[in-house]
């Protein structure tokens, strides 16, 4: 049994991940930790969880830590996982980061979109971004996975048959995606207050979203050319899902036919990614870790379609697969 | 020209209140008042009013107020408004009151419920509840309405023909109701923040509403004697509208059709209460000042039906009503 | 292994019970038919289980059936399934049966609700009611279970402490519930077209639905004297869920803290129920197998919230619960 | 007062027509047409106009029509509107066509997109483009209006002013735009089923939806030169509005406050049309006939949003401030 703990337990992802390791065979949940005002039994802090889960959220004690868990997912906000991640790691523990703070290999990139400095660059080095799907060996032997952020994992998803084979210009890609609200986190505020987010829907982050760099960095080493690409988030009125559609130019002629040929044999190891035979849907991917595409050419354009589930594949479901891949299970446990 | 003035003009009741006097042609819009937060251009504020509306919100100046306006809404919170009114009222102007502190007749109840002391017993006395449909002659010559809470106007005109002709057991009344989330106002909560408010619904406020007295005293008024009323609100992943069930025991034999042709007469000449053929629907009624209600027998019980915009006719439709009335202007001005 | 058929398998119940057995150890999905019309792979039938399940749906082969499952769920509507229940018994499989056809034990009562007449009496007999909080033990020795409306598994869990225990009066409940749209099955109509139902709520079955002849008999049951009960269903702007609102009188003197405590004692043992603290809401149980229940003391009244998610609890996840009982498996197998 | 006959009454743009006229102090509805089985009483038709109008629909009599109504808002559906057109041309009226029928100048065009041969094209010269903003003089002498689709309104003004000034490049332009449920029209479909569309989001008419050369027909226009654009719609869970996010090329160096200067200049003297300082959202502009822009550059290419509620500025409420210009009324009549 590989024992979990989850640190930073009492938001959305935190959650997520609890419910997944609790139907997952070969793992189990030992140690929840957060903030102080956060602790508690996990069942009250979340009600879907009662009889579930009689763990308790506790504060962070480093010994207790290393002596229950083999691997922590780490729920913590950007710039504060890097405060955490160093411990967690001389403590001995497989680390699984949901934060940005080792996604961005570039310090003067994350910098600029974070607005701080980077405290750990030893480890961000080292770190594995874990998108099983292109980079799985890598994620099998590493201590530290960056587990990729929910708009980058669709967007790449996307794309990656069409990068890895040229068929599309990498100065001119336009990834406009719309996200269920859960992405703002469980902070309620103005925005996300249901009278106003219901039957609405804008765009935000214009131009200086985080997760632009993040796509870019992959998709340029996918591509193994530098890759610019505008990124557009816009949220709207569901609880979970992305749909990212991503509009490219063609490096020269190409057909719908071609390119779903390319796309069924790119993904036909995966076990989480479905090529479809027309526009994914969010409620066919909602709840899942599945990730579903479609490319087609429309008016001279490639156009990619991707849905995913934004808490699942775009976060929790992720990391567990990738902690599947790390101790050697079966990829697709807790999350079938 | 009925001059209106909004204090407390930042809620979604002073919103409302802004939109239908927008399309009303014998009165205007010349004040509007709000905390010192919360001032500013009202199409700042409100961005559904962007060339709209030029007003700006300010703070509330008495003496400006006596010499721009004829009346005043008064959209403030309980406990807030009774320190208030009286300087509205000695300004010269009319005033339609939101809140519950003019409702309650029974100071003992009002103190118990909302849990404060009453600090203007003699306007109290003096206010008239603005339920036109009831008490459309006593608004006619009013300086002071209590404009009714959104559940009483629904369950009140739900039941109204029944009590007043002793057809239903006053002393088992059960009024089930759900409103949508904008019944909550537009502070940010973890209740309803969106996540977790979307696919939602369930019960609030068990055996401690504060309509339920407001209910219970008008109702009794309506009946001639006592009616003792369980009132059970919930709230559901919509914006807005009330649908209230209300269930109740039959004095003796009556029938669906009888049932339907005393409504039908009670609210002939009622210019916004229709009465349907089935359930009324939500969206039926949602943006209009319009309450449909239906009244059945089934299983020897009669249940009773109705739905209203609890924003319109649960708040500013129903105060731009009573203030058509006051000023003697066609009663639907506004309101079509 | 279980091996598993499902006979109608095309609609949403199918669908549940198809993606809870993907997730079930001990059981297997072998067999999967429906209509001519809604033949076909099920992961084109269902988006969602692209690249989860690679079964056909196929006719009904008797002979095929029998040779190669333990056990069918019956998803087949009220009248249509009574024509085939008896030759899948014949076929010596387990049967599980989600219509009416072998719920109500009064044939009149039955032919009065469902204006159809019963032709098959003698399997009717010897059907077993499959909520197992109250029937386990018939459960397990059972051919065919009545697996329970998605409204009376809501009603009765919300209320059997009581009704065990003489604690209410069984001649005025009030059951006042609100269903998610997915209630209404798969075929598209008007009323549930997303413009109608969207930000809508409105009540439906007045006095007539199906489902309260069914909540009267297992009430009665569990009394052990007759019970009166009106059931009003109501239908809201959501996907999944129900949340039972139960009125009732008490028998004598009661306190809030003794039904805490009764009902926690009841269930005590009870791997899916839990008993909350103040309403239950039903994004706590949407999803799950769960019921979460409260029960009050309002106003005099008794009070019982219940919510359940139609699908699982008030439909395939409660047959997966019997169909574990009734096969010595782990009652919470692919549950939980 | 202007008299108004609706062709084609009983879908939702007739129901949203007729809110409208009843709004309008200067017009009044006089008759409605619709198919034989959606004639009858309006308000059961409709049932949120039960006390409001009194009409009937009826079945076309061009005799009546011609001596009752001065203009005919035509709500048929594309190929139809082109049988009648016609005689309603010749019955004297003014002719205002929501229809695709009379939109598209280049008959092969329309002939290749609509799959129908057209047969008026007699008309089809002299009808005029219903969008006030660019073409208000040519309305206001118009005998026939093509009453612009909703997306083509939006997409248009987002980008119009960019266009007359030469800015963009006219070769790659790209307009991604989600629309609410009811621009699928009121009949229903397994799509457009609520337990289906709730919670989803998807793309549909993937470089074929009709709206394309309808945008850029007219965006040509504007621009003096062929506009090349692709245009990508997706529908989202929410009953109204569109969201268009288009994307573009400068053609030089521009700045965000280069653009935002132009856009208030270039609608300046436009009553509906509101320059955003930000991403415009949905909620605020449904309900009413505004249309929210705002223009922006990020990562060197330039971003236009706009807001719109499809029934109102992207059909009826368009239609109305149409029959304004036209006959000589305040062009915000109805529509403020």
């Amino acid at each position: 049994m590989v024992r979990v703990a989850i640190i930073g337990a009492s938001g959305y992802t935190g959650a997520e991940s609890i419910e997944i390791l609790l139907r997952h065979d070969k793992a189990e949940l030992t140690y929840l930790t957060a903030l102080p005002e956060e602790c508690g039994a996990v069942a009250e802090i979340f009600g879907q969880l009662k009889g579930r889960c009689d763990l308790m959220i506790e504060l962070l004690d480093l010994d207790k830590l290393s002596s229950m868990a083999d691997v922590a997912l780490c729920c913590l906000p950007h710039k504060v996982s890097m405060g955490f991640v160093p411990k967690l790691l001389e403590a001995g523990l497989k680390v699984i980061d949901f934060s940005a703070d080792y996604m961005i290999k570039d310090v003067a990139v994350y910098e600029k979109y974070y607005e701080v400095e980077h405290t750990d660059t030893a480890n961000l080095e080292k770190a594995v971004y874990g998108l099983p799907e292109l980079f799985r060996k890598q994620i099998k032997g590493a201590n530290l996975i960056a587990n990729p952020g929910c708009f980058p994992t669709g967007a790449i998803l996307a794309i990656a048959p069409l990068l890895r084979e040229g068929l599309i210009k990498t100065d001119s890609i336009i990834d406009s995606a719309v996200t269920g609200a859960s992405g703002a986190g469980k902070n309620p505020s103005s925005v996300f207050h249901f009278p106003n987010m219901n039957e609405n829907i804008f765009a935000y982050g214009i131009g200086v979203h985080r997760h632009m760099p993040e796509i870019e960095q992959i998709a340029s080493e996918v591509a193994g050319r530098e890759v610019n690409l505008l990124f557009q988030p816009h949220v709207g009125p569901f609880d979970r899902g992305i749909l990212s559609s991503v509009y490219c130019k063609p490096t020269g002629k190409v057909s719908s036919e071609q390119l779903a040929k390319l796309y069924k044999d790119f993904y036909s190891a995966e076990p989480f990614v479905q090529v479809c035979n027309g526009s994914p849907t969010l409620k066919n991917v909602a709840g899942t870790n599945y990730c579903h595409v479609f490319p087609t050419v429309a008016k001279g354009m490639v156009v990619c379609f991707s849905a995913i589930d934004n808490l699942v594949k775009g976060a929790s479901g992720q990391a567990i697969q990738n902690m599947n891949i790390i101790f050697g299970l079966e990829e697709t446990l807790g999350l079938k």
